[in-house]
């Protein structure tokens, strides 16, 4: 007689995720010992995605223009004036009316007057007379009545007060005009915008000193686990030193938000739920590193669920590595429960945790770089109904880059320090063959 | 009669250098006014990264681990012990000998004696015995004996006692030895390696509490020309605000490199020589924005030949834009003249100061990652013998990424805020066909 019901449920996506064994006591009566709890929302990437979309940015504030290096602009810059606000030479010679080099030649040089030399910064205001010129340099502004600039290099001087150009000029040749290059009340740069350095520049050349940007997440990072130890520890057998913190706060870094660590706690509902509600107030987003999967060890689902604004946004997602990921909010939080395999953390956070600190950033979703591509060195299986993520390591070779899968299992580190990016392979794929191009995750 | 001489010397890239005019005096002497100074090194881009890749690397210091992120190795970094340094389970489920397991099916599952429960962290040091079985969590040590872990998904309890196995398992299933993912004595990162997250990770799974990196490269900017006003002040006709000083900036910045603003000067030989002079002494890098080309006010290579142990190693780089560049070296700092104009300034940068401010930094010099492609919308026209640069914008389509190459006259500056990135097209080359699929440099 079997004393026992074992009841397993499937997700959506066809993974085993719940186990509660019945066992019989001694006075007759049964108990249930849960091993693992369900994944209760099991969502695929692109629903993640749209769930992260949703979310609305955070505040904005005025900054300085010199802080403004990787900042998102919290609303479109219009040009509060003309650039250039008079017009310049684009390059060295003489400033004069191009219809007194009509018909100039090599042979019929057009012969103008000298009337005098343009200085950096000087405004000319005696007007160019027909057949005179100014020499004047790159950058110079260009006296009244001039319409062009001859080059240097299709002149020559006849003496010090007559120069004689070659090359006949339309007008407008060599010049910008006043408000050319922006006009005033034009549109420079979009909300959700990220600055770059030429951003920048025209922000100082129209003289916007101040700028309104949205602040960067703070996002809290708490690591969970028994068997973590400080990394200044020697772990006894049985343990092992704390790599998910710095690793994800690394990450946090590099999209441009700011990693608050709160510390390690043991698998243990209270200091976990204490660490939460520390992180709570003190950053835009907490990231739970472990605890979130189905074991009996897990308490991140528990401890969200312990909040009174709590929504479980999903409890799982669709790929692998990375299933046993949390999505939640509290009140205006985010809170995400990560993989406790740093590699698993890592990819999760590529594909999602990362969009979601741009966009609450405010960073507006777009893509405007192509990903690299590379072929395969060799055939990858996968399994369909399921995305999965492949590490790759590339090589340059004389028909283009080649991605090498590299394969490892599950817990190997080292396999992460070999890898130049992540591949992704659709569920509906039931893997990819050698050769073929792939797109290129930077990881 | 043509009482003046006008002599006209020819670059290796034959292009005009110099241009010396020769003036008649009232008293019958003859003066030589200065327009334009030859170009006296021009060299291909090649070349520049060349001499680059000769400067040695700064000196090197120990960092706390923690502020290694985007820092480069300065020595290799050969694993301390052994990771993990015990067995450790990759899946929940039950520690056991294989051998228990063989021959096991959902028909005739195999049957263990549960010995108890291996809580994370703990070292069990009681041997399985034969037909045993402790259950473990993803990351439990193995105790002594057991050297496979059955999925807990092919078990089923049939008492608090005893286990069903349904599936054989081979020695090490789910299961990483000691030593198995890193071995102590292995080279784990090279030297020249920029640091990421997972390096990071890897180091602090490890216990390597403190790491030695080169120095970031410090960065002196100086902004020259007589035109040039600060970005707080309304420009009078004829002058503009600052644009290259804050574009620079970011860019040192993105290079991973500290830049320290030294300020603005006029045109003017003692100020750039003072500014120069500050820059050579505070940083390792002195950049120049303007002055750098062959008219009569730029002042750069006059200034770098005032300075004792000044080796100009390059006066011209044959590209377009970005011919009038300076490189060279004072004692054992570098100094770059760039050109004026904003945009051939930044082309410069990424091109050859990023490259060089990388390589004083240790890093390796290695493309890791591929470059992104796009298809060209039209045709690009270039003079051969003239390696040019083209800003493009990029858009994508149903049959990929579109580049839309952006013209314009070379001083407009809100092409720059418009492209993407840059594609090169070679000196050998007269041009790129539209379709044609191009390399993008990020920009």
């Amino acid at each position: 007689m079997r004393n026992y019901e074992n009841s397993v449920r499937y997700s959506a996506s066809s993974e085993i995720t719940l186990f509660c064994l019945k066992f019989p006591h001694q006075d007759g009566h049964w108990s249930i010992k849960k091993i693992m709890k369900p994944f209760f929302q099991v969502k695929t990437s692109q629903e993640i995605i749209q769930i992260i979309e949703n979310f609305p940015a955070l505040s904005a504030r005025d900054i300085p223009l010199e802080q403004g290096l990787n900042r998102v602009l919290a609303q479109e810059i219009i040009s509060p004036e003309d650039l250039p606000h008079f017009p310049r030479a684009t390059m060295d010679g003489f400033a004069l009316r191009a219809r007194d080099t009509f018909g100039a030649s090599e042979a019929v040089p057009a012969l103008l007057t000298l009337s005098g030399e343009i200085a950096m910064g000087q405004e000319v205001t005696v007007p160019v007379q027909p057949g005179h010129c100014f020499r004047i340099a790159t950058g110079g502004m260009l006296p009244p009545g001039a319409d062009a600039v001859a080059m240097i290099e299709y002149s020559q001087p006849l003496d010090e007060r007559m120069i004689e150009i070659f090359k006949p000029l339309s007008p407008l040749d060599h010049v910008i005009q006043a408000g050319e290059d922006i006009k005033e009340g034009q549109s420079l740069l979009q909300t959700g915008q990220r600055l770059r350095p030429q951003d920048l520049g025209i922000l100082a050349g129209l003289g916007i000193e101040t700028i309104p940007v949205h602040h960067k997440p703070k996002v809290a990072i708490i690591s969970t686990g028994d068997e973590i130890v400080p990394i200044n520890q020697k772990p006894s057998p049985g343990f092992i030193r704390d790599i998910n913190s710095i690793t994800l706060m690394g990450q946090v870094k590099e999209s441009g938000a700011i990693p608050l660590f709160l510390g390690r706690t043991k698998d243990h509902f209270g200091d976990l739920e204490a660490l939460c509600r520390k992180g709570l107030e003190e950053a835009d987003v907490v990231l739970i590193s472990g605890g979130s999967s189905v074991g009996a060890r897990d308490f991140t689902l528990e401890v969200i669920h312990s909040f009174a604004a709590a929504e479980v946004l999903a409890h799982g997602i669709s790929i692998s590595p990375g299933k046993p990921t949390i999505l939640a909010r509290i009140g205006n939080k985010i809170l995400w429960g990560l993989p406790g395999h740093v590699a698993s953390a890592m990819i999760v956070f590529t594909l999602f945790v990362k969009p979601c600190l741009n966009h609450l950033e405010g960073e507006a979703v777009k893509s405007s770089v192509p990903r690299t591509t590379a072929r395969l060195t060799r055939n990858v299986p996968s399994a369909q109904g399921r995305e999965d993520y492949i590490r790759v390591s590339l090589e340059p070779s004389p028909e283009g880059w080649l991605a090498a899968p590299i394969f490892g299992k599950s817990g190997i580190l080292s396999t992460l320090v070999r890898a130049d990016g992540i591949i992704r392979i659709d569920q509906h794929c039931e893997g990819l063959e050698k050769g073929e191009s792939v797109e290129i995750i930077p990881f």
